[in-house]
C-alpha cells in the first residue's frame, strides 16, 4: 500500500488545522454580529484560496495546500467526508411528519417556492446558456435543469437561525416557513439528483439508458428508505439500545448506514450526498433516536467536519478573476425574483396578509451550503464555468446575508433580550454585603441606580413594593425579583452572590444567587424571566452561576445549557 | 487540483462502510463475552486483509480495497485522522495531577515497571537482532531502544476497563495500578519519540543532528506545553465558554490545537500522534473543559474514527503468511516476564502481598492499541520485518485477552451483578393488575416463585415481612421491595408496571414502577440496589422504564444512563 510520508502528514495536518481555526474564528465572528457562521466559513477559504493567499503569497499558499503530490487527494477526502457528515445531520433535522402534514398555505408557498424559480431559472439558461456560464460542450438541457435546480433550493439551517433569531420560529409564519424549506429540500435533491444521473450515466450504458437506469435506482433507494428502511430502522434501534453499549452502537450503526448510502447513490449515477441526506432523514424519522445520540453527531459534525468542508470552498476557485458582475447580478436577480414571487404569492393565495407574505418570500429566499454543494458538483461534472460557480456563491452568501434584516425591517420584530446579552461587569456582584431580604435589594438598586443615573430610593421603593405582593424566592437557592421602571431607557440586571438570604422560596431555601431585572417597558422584563427561567431550570446551573469566581466565568455559566 | 472520481468516492464510502460495519459488530460479540472492544476490531481487520479476504477472494479484496489508484491515499488519510484523534481522547483521560500524586508504591510499580521490560526487550533485541525481526539495513541500536520501548508501554483504556469490569477500579490496587499505566504510557511515548527522531532526521541534517534537533524540539514542546501551553489553555477555555457558541467554540478549538501539535511533532522529526497525545494531556488538565464536551469527542472518535484506524491494521500485512511462531513466543515470553517481574516486583518492594503483587503485575502486562501503533510506526520507517510486526500484534491482542481471567482467578473478584443483567422477559410485567401494596408484592411473588421453583407463600412472607419494617417507596414513583431468601440460587428481579399503587414514599407519588429483588447472597442484593439507585437517579429514568412497551424497551430503558 502506498503511504503518506511524513512531510504529507505535516503538511496535511498543518492544512487542516489552518483551515478548522481561522473557518471557526470568522464563524464566530458571524454568530457574533448576528449572521449565519458558515459566512464566516466561506469567506475565510476565499482568503485562504487562490483569491488572496495564493495570489499574494503564491509560496505560502503552495506550502500550505500543495497542488501537487498526495495532498490534493488528502484534502478531497476530508472535505467529502465533512459534506456527506454535514448532509447526515442536515437529513436527521428534517420531519417528514411535519411535511405531510403542511396546511393549504405551507402547500402552496411549497409549490410555487419552487416552481417560479426553477421556471425562471430555467427560462434563463435555456435563452442565455453562454451567458449564464455554461462550460462549453455541456448539454444545454441538462445545463438549463441545472440552473432551475439550484435556485429553488432553499438552506433549512440558515432560514431556521434566522426564525429562532426573530423569534418566529413557533409562530404560525415560521411553522409555514420551514415546513415549505424541508420540501423545497427535499425535491430540490431529487431534481437534482436526476441531472447529476443525466450527467454521470453509469458505467456502460449510453445517457438515455444512464438517466433510466438512474430514475430507476433512485426512485427505488429513496421510495424504499423512507418506507422499508425507515421501519426497519425504528425496529433496529430500540435493539441496539437494549443489547450494544449506548450510544456507541447506535452511533457506529448511523455512520455505517450513511455511507453505504453514500457509496449506493454514488454507484446510482448520482452524489454520496444525496445519500447520506436520506439516510438522514428515515433516521430521524425514528421515535427511538435518542436525543443525546444526534447531538453528539450534530456537535462534532457542525463544529469539526461541515467547517473543513465550506473552508475548501473557496480553495477551488479563485473568487476575484472569476467575478463576472453582469452574470453575478442576473443570478442574484432571477434568484431573487422567482423565489420572492413564487413563495410570496404562495403565502398571499393561501391567505396570508401582503407584509407576512412578503416575509415569507424573503425568508425562503435564504440560501446557504445546498446551493454551493450542487455548484460544487456541477464545477467537477464539467456542466458550468467558474464565473458561474463563483456567482453561485455569491448569490447563496448575499441572500442569507440580507434575509434577516430584511424582514426585521418588514415586520420589525425584535429579537429576544437575554440575560448573556444584559448583564455586565459593573452590576455582578461576587459579595452581597446584606443578610436580609431588605438589605440585599437595596444593596443591588444602588448599584443599579449608579448604572442608570436613576435614584436608588426610587428603584428600591418600585422593586420592594412588588416584592411586598409577591416574593421573589424560587426554588433552587435563586431569587429574582424585578420591578417595571418607567423611563429606563435599557434594561438592568444586577446579578448577585450571596452566603444566603431568605426569599420567601417555595422550597424554603434561602437564595444564593439573586437576579434583580429592571426594564422600562414589558417586553424586555417577558425576554429576561422567561430567559431566566429557561437557564436555571436544572439546578445545576444555579450550581455553576453561585461557583462563578469572576465575570468571566458568570458569562459562561449563562452561555451554556446544562446537562 | 486533482480530484476524486465519482468511482473513488463511491469505493471510499464502500471501503469505509465494510470497515466500520464489521468493526462494531466484532466489538460489540468481544463487550458481550467480556473481551475489551479492540480485540474485535482488530480481528475484522485481519479477516478483511490479505490475510483472509485478499487470500481467498483476492477479487473482492480489489474492489474494497484497490492497491493502485488514489485509493491506498484515501485510506491512509481515514486511518491517521482516527488514530490522531483516538490519542487525542487517549491523553484526555491522562491525569497528570495523579501521577504527580503518587505514593511510593505506585512510583515502584511505574518505574520497574517501565525498567524491567524495556531491559529485558533491549537486551534479547540487541543480542539477537536478525531473530527478532530487525528489518535488514536498520541501526540495530535504534532497533533494540525501540523493542525495548515496545514491550514496556502498558495499555491504559483496556487496563481501565479490565479493573471497572472486576469491581477493582477504586481500591487502593485499582489506584495503583492506574496511575502507573499513565506513567508508562507517558515514558514509553517520550522514549519512542526519540526512537524515532534517531530515525528520521529533519530535513538536511545529518541522523546526529537530527537527534539532537529532535530531542530539542520535542523536550521543548512537552515541557512547554504541559506547563506554559496548560496555563494558557486553563486561561482560554472560560473565555471561549463565555463568548463563543457553546460547545462549538472549545470543540473547534481543540481539534485546531490538536492538530496543530500533530503537525509540529511531525515537522520535529516524530509522529503526529504523539503531539495529538501531548495536546490532550494539556488539554484534559485543565478544570474548565467541561463533561460534555469531551464526551461529545469521546463519543464519535472511539466510536466512529478509532475503529476505522484499528480495523485498518489488519489490512497492512498477511497475518498468516508472516506469522513466526519462534518470534511471537519469544516477543510474547520476553514481554510477559519482564512486565510481570518488575511491576510485580515493584509492587512486592511498596509493601503489597504476594497475590496482590502478582495482580498487579498482571494488570500492568495488558497491552492492546498502544503497542500496535509503535509497531505501525515501525514497520512504516523500515525498522521492524512484517514477521515482527504481526508478532507484536499477536502480543498486545494475547495480554489484554489474559489479563481479566487471569486476576480474576488470582483474586476471585466477581464482576458486579447489574439489573440488566438479571432482568428476564418472563419476570417483567407491564400490567400489574393489584392496586393494594400487598396484592402487588403477592402478584409479583407468585411470578418470581414459579420461576424459581419456590413456594410463593414464603417469598411473599420474606417480603411482607420487609416491607413491615421499612417500607420500599422511593421517590419519583418508583418502588424497590426486597428480601434475603436463603437457598436461592441466583437472583430474580420482577420489574412490573402499574397504574400507580402506594408504597407509602417520601414525596407521597404512588409507584408506577415497582422493582422486586430476590437474593440468597447479601452481596447481591448490594449490588442489584445500587445499581437501581444509579439508574434511577433521575426522574427521567424513571419515566423511560415506566414509557416501556415491551421488554426490549424496558431493556434499552437499563442500559442507558439518563441525561
Amino acid at each position: 500500500m502506498a503511504h503518506l510520508s511524513p512531510h504529507d502528514v505535516m503538511t496535511m495536518f498543518m492544512a487542516l488545522a489552518t483551515l478548522l481555526g481561522c473557518a471557526k474564528l470568522a464563524a464566530e465572528f458571524m454568530q457574533k454580529i448576528g449572521q449565519p457562521p458558515i459566512l464566516g466559513e466561506i469567506s475565510v477559504g476565499i482568503f485562504l484560496g487562490p483569491t488572496v493567499l495564493g495570489h499574494y503569497r503564491p509560496h505560502l499558499y503552495e506550502v500550505l495546500f500543495p497542488t501537487t503530490g498526495p495532498m490534493p487527494i488528502v484534502l478531497d477526502t476530508v472535505t467529502t467526508l465533512g459534506v456527506v457528515f454535514f448532509l447526515l445531520t442536515a437529513g436527521l433535522e428534517i420531519d417528514l411528519r411535519s411535511i405531510f402534514r403542511q396546511g393549504k398555505s405551507a402547500l402552496l408557498v411549497s409549490i410555487f417556492g419552487v416552481a417560479f424559480p426553477f421556471g425562471a431559472g430555467f427560462l434563463t439558461a435555456e435563452i442565455f446558456p453562454q451567458y449564464m456560464g455554461a462550460e462549453t460542450g455541456a448539454n444545454s438541457l441538462i445545463f438549463a435543469l441545472f440552473v432551475g435546480t439550484a435556485l429553488s433550493i432553499s438552506a433549512l439551517p440558515v432560514i431556521a437561525k434566522i426564525l429562532m433569531d426573530l423569534n418566529l420560529l413557533r409562530t404560525e409564519m415560521g411553522t409555514v416557513i420551514i415546513s415549505s424549506a424541508m420540501f423545497d429540500d427535499l425535491v430540490g435533491w431529487i431534481l437534482f439528483s436526476f441531472v447529476l444521473g443525466m450527467l454521470h450515466p453509469p458505467a456502460g450504458g449510453s445517457i438515455g439508458d444512464g438517466v433510466k437506469h438512474t430514475i430507476i435506482l433512485v426512485l427505488l433507494f429513496v421510495g424504499g428508505t423512507l418506507t422499508l428502511g425507515r421501519w426497519l430502522i425504528d425496529k433496529i434501534l430500540p435493539v441496539l439500545q437494549a443489547h450494544t453499549t449506548w450510544p456507541g452502537g447506535v452511533l457506529g450503526f448511523i455512520f455505517t448506514l450513511t455511507m453505504a448510502g453514500a457509496a449506493f447513490t454514488e454507484y446510482a449515477g448520482i452524489h454520496a450526498v444525496f445519500g447520506a441526506f436520506v439516510i438522514g432523514i428515515a433516521v430521524g424519522e425514528s421515535g427511538h433516536l435518542r436525543k443525546r445520540t444526534s447531538e453528539h453527531i450534530h456537535q462534532i459534525v457542525t463544529n469539526v467536519f461541515a467547517p473543513f468542508f465550506f473552508a475548501s470552498i473557496g480553495l477551488r476557485t479563485n473568487f476575484v478573476s472569476n467575478f463576472h458582475l453582469g452574470l453575478t447580478a442576473t443570478v442574484i436577480g432571477v434568484a431573487c425574483i422567482g423565489k420572492l414571487l413564487g413563495a410570496g404569492w404562495g403565502a398571499r393565495l393561501g391567505g396570508m396578509d401582503r407584509t407576512s407574505s412578503l416575509a415569507v418570500g424573503l425568508a425562503m429566499n435564504a440560501r446557504g451550503a445546498m446551493e454551493i454543494i450542487l455548484g460544487i458538483l456541477a464545477l467537477q461534472a464539467g456542466l458550468i464555468r467558474e464565473d458561474m460557480f463563483v456567482a453561485m456563491v455569491v448569490m447563496a452568501l448575499l441572500t442569507s446575508l440580507i434575509s434577516a434584516p430584511a424582514i426585521h425591517f418588514l415586520i420589525r420584530r425584535r429579537r429576544k433580550l437575554t440575560l448573556r446579552d444584559t448583564v455586565t461587569a459593573k452590576l455582578f456582584l461576587p459579595n452581597l454585603a446584606a443578610t436580609t431580604r431588605l438589605g440585599a435589594l437595596k444593596e443591588m438598586c444602588e448599584v443599579a441606580a449608579e448604572a442608570a443615573s436613576n435614584a436608588p430610593e426610587r428603584l428600591f421603593r418600585l422593586v420592594s413594593e412588588r416584592e411586598r405582593i409577591l416574593a421573589s424566592g424560587w426554588e433552587d437557592e435563586l431569587a429574582v425579583p424585578y420591578a417595571r421602571v418607567n423611563g429606563l431607557s435599557h434594561p438592568l440586571v444586577v446579578v448577585a452572590k450571596s452566603s444566603g438570604v431568605d426569599f420567601d422560596a417555595r422550597d424554603g431555601k434561602p437564595a444564593r444567587l439573586i437576579i434583580l431585572i429592571l426594564t422600562g417597558d414589558n417586553q424586555s422584563q417577558q425576554d429576561l424571566l422567561g430567559d431566566v427561567s429557561k437557564l436555571f431550570s436544572h439546578r445545576e446551573a444555579v450550581d455553576r452561576a453561585v461557583h462563578a469566581n469572576n465575570f468571566l466565568e458568570l458569562q459562561a455559566a449563562l452561555n451554556a445549557p446544562v446537562q
